[in-house]
Formats: structure tokens, sequence, C-alpha cells
């Protein structure tokens, strides 16, 4: 199915128009989207090339570390045998997907990311605290300065097809790498 | 803001195509929405013009009462007072967006009936519940017959815009009226 029909206002421009009660006539209100997930720019291999399966894997560790104690924290196993069997599998997808051996897919099937995170209820707040923890742990972690474009340009709107719970009518907030890298 | 862009899939046509990890050359995962909300035929006044005001509130109180007794009564508030205050106001609205006197809009504003949701949970099953406890309304309260086809190609996608937590990957489904009431 493609979606191509024409004037499809998203929700947030709804709400100015007067609120119109019923007469002799009835009337329309248009079809209406949430918002447009935008493309993904999926990386090249130059990341992981440079820096190594290792550096991927620690990358990710911390993050899931950053995470587990913020306020998203309950959204991961309390038991420690189960975060780290958690953890172990994303950086298998990190791996994967930024171009190491194939360590996900066969064990798991396709990534299916919005999918897989169904389950849990994942907001705008959520998905931005996600994305803080990864600014923190470039920086922490030093990742190789002329890579982080690359990786940012793909976990940012990656990031937002994980959102299943809205919260505002607002578009989901873009965090493009020049507002968050641009000064440093 | 205009939606205008072509060839744009919904997320329910993804997943088809095989995992593409990092190699030389990026790639890109097109845009997405989610699901289209379909546009909301509002009834004219003939609904309300043959029952009339006490009619329409008294079937927003039976259908409250169902709801609150049903698996998505938590939604509600728990105290009786709070309870008959919040009915009150769904019967206000239904009375105006019906046909009949001003007294919603005056004192809570613009519906906004998405925005007024989303501080509440609600996914795809919690919004079929709240349409099938109306199709019982509508038989346990014999609204005239020539009536029901109407007021349902309201409610029916109405309700799906109130839904914001998804937990299928699934479009939003349909209950048409000829479905549900095509046998009766």
């Amino acid at each position: 199915m493609i979606f191509n029909e024409q004037n499809i206002s998203p929700f947030s421009a709804c709400g100015t128009k007067p609120f119109q009660p019923a007469s002799e006539i009835s009337h329309i209100s248009e079809a209406k989207i949430d918002f447009v997930y935008p493309p993904v720019p999926f990386p090249t291999n130059a990341l992981y090339k440079q820096w190594g399966e290792a550096n991927i894997r620690n990358m990710v560790h911390h993050h899931h570390l950053l995470l587990r104690k913020s306020t998203i924290g309950d959204l991961f196993p309390s038991d420690d045998v189960a975060f780290i069997f958690a953890t172990e599998k994303t950086a298998d997808f990190f791996v994967e997907a930024l171009g190491g051996d194939r360590v996900y897919t066969p064990v798991h099937g396709h990534p299916a990311l919005r999918k897989r995170h169904l389950p849990f209820t994942i907001d705008e707040q959520g998905r931005k605290i996600w994305l803080m923890m990864y600014k923190k742990t470039i920086n922490d972690l030093q990742m190789p300065a002329q890579h982080i474009e690359e990786f940012w340009n793909w976990i940012e709107p990656l990031s937002m097809r994980m959102i299943n719970r809205r919260t505002t009518m607002m578009p989901i907030e873009r965090y493009p790498y020049a507002s968050i890298w641009g000064k440093e």
C-alpha cells in the first residue's frame, strides 16, 4: 500500500477552526495524519572500520548503563542478568548495522525496531532521553569526531520510529546534528 | 502546514525488505507514516430533533456506566462525584455536537478531543471497547433506527482520533456500519 493522497494535514494543524455543531446539513472533518516519520539515512561502515567491534560494544554498554540510571530506567530489566542479556542483544544489532559481523539477524531475524519496541511505552520524552544519553556516550567515549555526524544523522530520525505513545499535538522534536554538535 | 508528499508508505508496509547492514555506501530508509486518520462525517441534527436532549444525555450516562464496568474503567474517575462530573461534561458535548443548545463550548472551549484525551493512554483495544459499548448502548436504549447509521458513521472514525498509544504495526481496525448493524 502506498500513501499518496494530497492535502492531508497533520493533527497539529487542527483545532484552529471553530467547532461546528450539527445543523440540517452534515459536514466533514478532513482526513488527518499525526506526523511524517522522516527518512533515516543509514551510515556507512566508516565508523566501524576505524573504531572496531569492541568500541561499538562498549558504546552500547555505556549507553545502557546511563539509560538504566535515567528516568526511563524502568523500561529495562531490573534483573542484572536480564539487563546484560538485553544490552548484548542491542550491541549485536549495532555491530551488524554498522558493518561488522552478522551477529544479530541470523539469531533474531529482521531488526523490525518499531515492532520490537511496541510492548514498551515510548513517548517523545523517552526518545529524547535515549538520544541525549547517546550524546553523552559519544562525548564520554570520544567517538572519532569525523564519524559523529553520520552516526547522529542515523540515530536521531531512527529513534523517532520507536515512539508509540503521543502526549502532545506538536510534531516530534528534531535534534539536528548542527544544533547538538555545532558548538563543540 | 499541508502534507502533500507522494509515495510515503505506512509503517505496516515495512519489514518486508531484508535488513541491510552498513557497507561502503550509505542507504536510506524512506519516510513513513503510521496511518491516515480517515475523514469524520459529522451528523446532522436529525437524531437530536427526534430524540431530544434527555435521551442524548441518558445515552451518554448509559455508555459511561458500561465503560466504568469495562476493562477500560480505570480511565475514568473512581470517585462517584468526579465520575458524574466527567459524564455530564461528555453529555454536554454530545448535546451540542448533535445540534442542541450550546452547553459545551461556551464553558470548555473547542472540544479538541484528541488533545483532551492525550493525558489518558488510549490504545486500539480501548477504542474498540468504547465503540462496542456504544453499540450496546444504542441497542439497550433503542435509538431510532433511521438515525443509527449517521451516528455510527460519526463516532466510528471519530473514536480513532483518540488513539495515542499504538501496540501493533497493523492499521487501526475499522468497524463499518454494515459490518456492525447489517444483520439487525
